[in-house]
């Protein structure tokens, strides 16, 4: 391979979240990151902001395959169908090919405070854009609320199961069997 | 009144937020709100770590509030009977003597990015110890979670419509109105 490999912004990712492993976060330079990508730093520039962007720009992929998910689910669909739809759309973001990577990004974020609270906020506004395509399918705004939040409970309860080095269940099958937990779960709260 | 005037903590939480409407919170230092209290930044110091402490300073009474209650509940009490009994013992925090605080406090927190942040943690971390209290009742993990998940939607719903200048109820009977439209908005959710 030459100078000119594909996927720079695939191979900033790759040498970022090495270097967090091997280094830590706080100690990573952007230089040191376009270095062991064999890039320039400008060119990281143009893909990330920051170095802390590595980690977070999937965000946006993220909430565009949940709201176009449960805008698009059948008229028929329940609140938790819709919310199903969009756990299983997921699954585009979280491939098998991608299940170390994002096992590793995880354990960066869950030893950083800062990286902690940024993915708190996240998970927060993903569930807020969960709700408000709800409310967009005309559900109503508690039970748009509601709905919401058991997709965040379900969406957090798969993810650990597929980050676990033990499972071999994809992501989407993993969201299935979560939410029918969580369904079966609200019979047993009253 | 002399200058030995009783409770300090409340002059100083009165004094600095009234600074933080007038002024903004970033542009008030700790001797203005010391001085403001007729106090001194010594005294504002054993207090309060910082300013921002002030703001959040009820957090660790909320915790106890919340896990108490839940501990505290008969033991036929259902998981949403005993988020029930948490949000009703809030009121303490919430009575109406509070409310013209806790409404300035509200909209100087809305305003500032970090500090909405930290009401989000905030929120996340009595959720989480909310949950935690049903598992010590030995509510089923997942059970634990999703109870936990609604109390924290009824807070915030019953909390908006507390602050509202229009609402003329008290905390807790806003707290099981808005639990009983939740209990309700679970048989809408499939």
């Amino acid at each position: 391979m030459g100078r000119w490999e594909p996927n720079p912004r695939e191979r900033l990712m790759r040498a970022a979240l090495d270097l967090f492993v091997e280094h830590g976060y706080d100690s990573t330079t952007v230089a040191e990151i376009a270095e062991r990508a064999g890039l320039t730093k400008r060119t990281f520039f143009r893909h990330f902001a920051d170095k802390r962007e590595v980690l977070f720009s999937g965000q946006e992929l993220l909430s565009r395959l949940l709201t176009d998910a449960i805008i698009g689910a059948p008229g028929s669909a329940s609140p938790l169908d819709a919310i199903g739809a969009a756990l299983e759309a997921l699954s585009v973001a979280f491939g098998p090919e991608r299940r170390e990577w994002v096992r590793q990004r995880q354990s960066v974020v869950e030893a950083h405070t800062d990286l902690r609270e940024r993915e708190l906020l996240k998970s927060t506004t993903l569930t807020a854009a969960m709700a408000d395509a709800l409310r967009n399918r005309g559900v109503e705004d508690l039970v748009a609320n509601l709905a919401a939040e058991i997709g965040s409970v379900a969406w957090r309860t798969a993810f650990a199961r597929w980050v676990d080095p033990a499972n071999e269940q994809g992501f989407a099958e993993l969201a299935r069997q979560t939410l029918d937990e969580l369904r079966k779960a609200t019979e047993a709260l009253n």
